[in-house]
């Protein structure tokens, strides 16, 4: 039974009303005065302004539902979510482009909104994840990149990086490079392996001017788990532990979780993808 | 009578006080948050903000004083400050740098800190200036350059920018490309050509991906004058105006001041010049 067909049992998956239609929107944000894409008490989570700015520019008062959370202070260059509106809403793509843009904050820009199937699910549906990690590494911090990168300075064992890299790719127990989120005790989690376990397709490291970046391609990401990955490898090329400790974080899921964690600002939501897309 | 001849009988040009010395700073800050270089009664000045760190790193209760002002919002790549310390102070320039940088909010650094001759004068030493002015061309904001270029989409003419920096270069009377700060009647500004007269040495536009970039180097720009510059160039290159309206702001000082002024957020001020160095 596939990952979908046990959610829509289990009654997670819900089409739109009826007269009501589905539209999938991609979104890019600043996540630097945001914070995260979770809807808050209080308001401040991307998400919260997109269903003001839905309810404002037209009316309709829907609750988006985004892939995934991104932590305060994490940017997306295409986060993707669904929500439902009207059928009788007749406004193609490029007017819902405009409508929203012109009363969204500007570090939220809405890229496209497209109608998608009554069953897409931007959650349930993702099968994989890109994400970006940016490492500023002069020696001073440049005043514009405070909020856009880490700031790491100091030789980086390049070769222990992309030794750690490699071994990334595959699939792991990612129970020590992964954070609870506090729905469940922490020896319950550590007891069910396929909640924590992920597949890394892709894991690379580049350095391109002024700035080391990491990016990672993956069927998902634990709450985290890329910022403790990071913050991990960094460690390593820090020299402050070897790099088979790296190793063994991702092959001995007895041990100790790592508690290096990549600061939130460095870290950016590139891409979902989705079945066929 | 040279310029710093004037300034030293009227009194203006101060060396330090008897057992002080004088430290040149160079500083870059990202606008956005600050309200502008100068200080600001409630703080909120890039300039409030040195103060009070130099008193929090070291004790020292010194006032800096700039090259010029830059208002709420624009960038300065390597502003340029003078600040006096006592003499007995025996840090040096990278260790004021470290110190400072230390206690600074990330979006202000001190690139650097040397020793400055007892006469020296950020604001009536300085020869002259670049600033460069950023401009996103895509139809859809970035949500990275929201407060760090100004949005412009749509065809424009770039023979007509190209003209236009043409004439720019020599010296003008720029009463109708600059503001008046509020420290004398327009009707007395207007009989003061001297005043508004300033040298434009180099006047570049250039076009980099989803870029467009202007780079002025003159003796001096006077209140807003960049900005009207950069809104009345725009404001041709939209064909509003021919290039001749742009020809007769630089050439007819007898009539109306443009009303086009480029927000601030695009502005930032590159370099100051100096004799000598």
């Amino acid at each position: 039974m596939s990952r979908s067909d046990v959610e829509s049992k289990a009654g997670l998956r819900h089409g739109p009303a009826p007269g009501w239609k589905r539209l999938r929107l991609t979104i890019a944000y600043c996540g630097t005065p945001w914070k995260g894409w979770q809807s808050q008490d209080g308001g401040g989570g991307v998400q919260d302004e997109i269903n003001a700015t839905i309810k404002k520019a037209t009316g309709i008062v829907t609750q988006v539902q985004g892939s995934g959370r991104t932590d305060a202070g994490v940017h997306a260059l295409a986060q993707v979510a669904h929500g439902d509106v009207p059928d009788t809403v007749r406004m193609n793509g490029d007017a819902w482009v405009n409508a929203l843009n012109a009363c969204l904050p500007l570090t939220i820009r809405v890229l496209q909104v497209e109608d998608a199937s009554t069953q897409f699910h931007a959650r349930f549906d993702a099968a994989g994840k890109v994400y970006r990690y940016r490492i500023w590494r002069p020696r001073m911090l440049s005043p514009f990149e405070a909020d856009r990168a880490w700031h790491v300075y100091g030789p980086l064992d390049m070769d222990a990086l992309r030794w750690c890299c490699e071994r990334l790719v595959g699939t792991h127990n990612f129970i020590r490079l992964s954070a609870n989120r506090g729905d469940m005790p922490e020896t319950e989690r550590r007891m069910l392996p396929d909640k924590t376990t992920r597949t890394i397709h892709r894991a690379e490291v580049r350095e391109e001017g002024d700035v080391l970046e990491f990016e990672f391609e993956g069927d998902g990401f634990l709450y985290k788990m890329v910022r403790l990955i990071v913050g991990s490898l960094i460690h390593v090329a820090r020299k402050r532990e070897p790099k088979e400790w790296f190793a063994s974080l991702l092959n001995d899921p007895t041990g100790r979780q790592s508690n290096q964690t990549a600061p939130a600002c460095g870290l950016y939501l590139v891409r979902v993808k989705y079945p066929a897309t």
